[in-house]
């Protein structure tokens, strides 16, 4: 078994580089295991590679960017949203969940997901008060189907 | 590998036929790799074969139809409640927990149940209103243990 | 396949103890399959021996237990926090994050972990209202590795 953080600095930052302190976590974790490829993709919410929050107040642009954060992360490891069997959705209000799920779609439709992915959908507030949305995930796929 | 959505449209709707606009996940996701079949089936809740929530104000039948949704869809995939082994509950009120944990206890009693289901449950509202209790769980087993 | 139910009676009551009724639940679920193991290990808080909620109040003290009592968990079954891929925390108050995560970051460094696990932290009440912080955790690896 092999396993490594997930890195997508050109997209967001790493949560270990937050100033004052630390956020002790990966953005990700890959794991390869008997021929099958697992990527454990941490909460990710619209941060950007400086770890800012950006798209304030905007429930539509912060689900974008944390999709594309998403996609920045499976890339780094030569795997799409295809591979995404599960995500986890953390709405700051449930009242966003039309525009959530409109950019979803869109999305979805855009990567041309087919079957889609299981999905969990709650209400909770993240941790921080201008973050709106975050989008945790699971990739599987067997490892000879993509160059590490 | 083989991944496919699961249905198990004679207990509750696809979420894909919600009107006005379709929710963009599947109810569950199966997946078939190097000999493991891994069912990942989204939060469910107290939801009809029309999509419609049922058994408005009563968290216990609320429970109940969860349970037995999830049911309905193991069994779309011949599986069983013995194969899951992790669920993820959010009650929308924690003050719900003793009459939820009552009607746990006796379904999976029911079912004939040990060892128990690891499993977090936290507080959460919900994506509608009227819904007291989401599930969501993890079934895994060999696939040549149940015909396809 | 094999799957058992974990324990470790010396950190944390077993959930189905509990009085007056047993909650329905592992303190989590040990899987083998095909030369691999899981380990999922349940929502985890600053619970004793006896199931009470202890350290009330303080949530660097509720932290270092939770983390310890999934590392009970883990060395019942020969694992470590080494093994461990992903975690799940709840906070009953977001503002209780930077203790969390500096209690976090201290005991990562004591283990010695290196990459970090994958990870999501979301606001949510718990089961009991003096518990301020719930973690839940998967580990994984090959079967090989560790004697059972």
């Amino acid at each position: 078994m092999k396993k490594k953080a997930m890195h997508a600095p050109e997209a967001l930052n790493e949560a270990y580089d937050y100033k004052p302190r630390p956020s002790s976590f990966s953005r990700g974790m890959r794991i390869d295991i008997r021929g099958v490829t697992i990527l454990l993709i941490s909460g990710t919410a619209s941060v950007d590679e400086r770890g800012q929050s950006i798209h304030e107040g905007d429930i539509k642009a912060q689900t974008w960017r944390a999709f594309r954060n998403i996609k920045a992360l499976l890339e780094s490891e030569g795997a799409t949203w295809h591979d995404v069997v599960r995500t986890t959705c953390y709405l700051k209000e449930m009242r966003y969940y039309p525009e959530f799920n409109e950019v979803r779609t869109q999305f979805y439709e855009q990567e041309g997901l087919d079957p889609l992915p299981a999905s969990t959908g709650v209400q909770a507030h993240l941790c921080r008060e201008e973050l709106l949305v975050e989008i945790e995930a699971i990739a599987i796929f067997e490892s000879d189907d993509k160059s590490e």
